[in-house]
């Protein structure tokens, strides 16, 4: 059924197929304008000497149709982990398996790190995407929030609190 | 009133107060079995070729009695982000502002970095350290959910699907 798609690792070459998925999905969820990551940025964030992330791509017909995008995080109480922060299928391409391959390569590469977990966030709202999840093992947490403290805010208690010391 | 406190980057020599630091918060999180970090690991992740993680260690009299703990992370919409994963004071020295200047000191580490955002999770029962957080600027999310796949799901998954491709 899906024959043709190829799941491979990212090139600087999918710079910008990655960004048109990202504010592709930014659109869909009405927040455009909440994507502010350029391309260069992607570019030198992505596939420098330290990539901040590893991005796996699925490719149709030399397109590029969807995308998992990951990057190492460490829990005090296990050791090495991964985090998964976007897993994205076009919306003309979902209900083929290409989200759930992405998925699967992702984890066989968490996998072959041998990390102690693989984590990610899921809306509480989006049922089918959590009865995903737990189906094939993960766990769902109902009793942490996340905290976020933006550029604004950062600046905002910088210049509130200038001394970094006591 | 914590003259006698200095806040500073952890060194390998403090490996083994930052784990009791890390028991300690597991205790205080219900949850004092989960730790499986050995003192190795915690050494040969956070102090060697490439550091996993940063970590401020607050001192009085020689004694480690709280700490900061974060990492980078990456967000597709911001780019480059930072991470606080744990913030620890020793419950005997609480009160005194330590917790505080830690949160600061790893702010000012991250807004040095230029980062988009910091971030990090609150149990939600956690009334006090909620309103800390929004006290000063952060924003706490209530429609992310986290989702986690530990070692033995990872195992099970990959047996279930151990072909990486599609």
């Amino acid at each position: 059924m899906i024959n043709q798609v190829c799941i491979r690792q990212a090139t600087v070459e999918d710079a910008q197929a990655i960004l048109s998925l990202i504010q592709e999905l930014a659109t869909f969820e009405r927040e455009p304008e909440s994507v502010v990551l350029t391309k260069e940025e992607l570019v030198r964030d992505g596939f420098g000497e330290q990539p901040a992330f590893v991005c796996f791509v699925a490719e149709e017909d030399k397109q590029i149709i969807g995308m998992a995008l990951g990057y190492p995080r460490y829990s005090t109480w296990k050791g090495k982990t991964m985090h998964l922060e976007d897993l994205i299928v076009q919306e003309q391409h979902r209900g083929k398996g290409v989200g759930f391959a992405l998925y699967k390569r992702f984890i066989h590469y968490a996998a072959s790190l041998r990390v102690k977990r693989i984590e990610w966030a899921v809306l509480d709202w989006n049922q089918s995407a959590i009865d995903f999840y737990e189906q094939t093992g993960a766990k769902v947490l109902s009793d942490w929030r996340t905290a976020q403290m933006g550029e604004n805010e950062i600046s905002h208690f910088i210049n509130q609190y200038p001394d970094a010391d006591i």
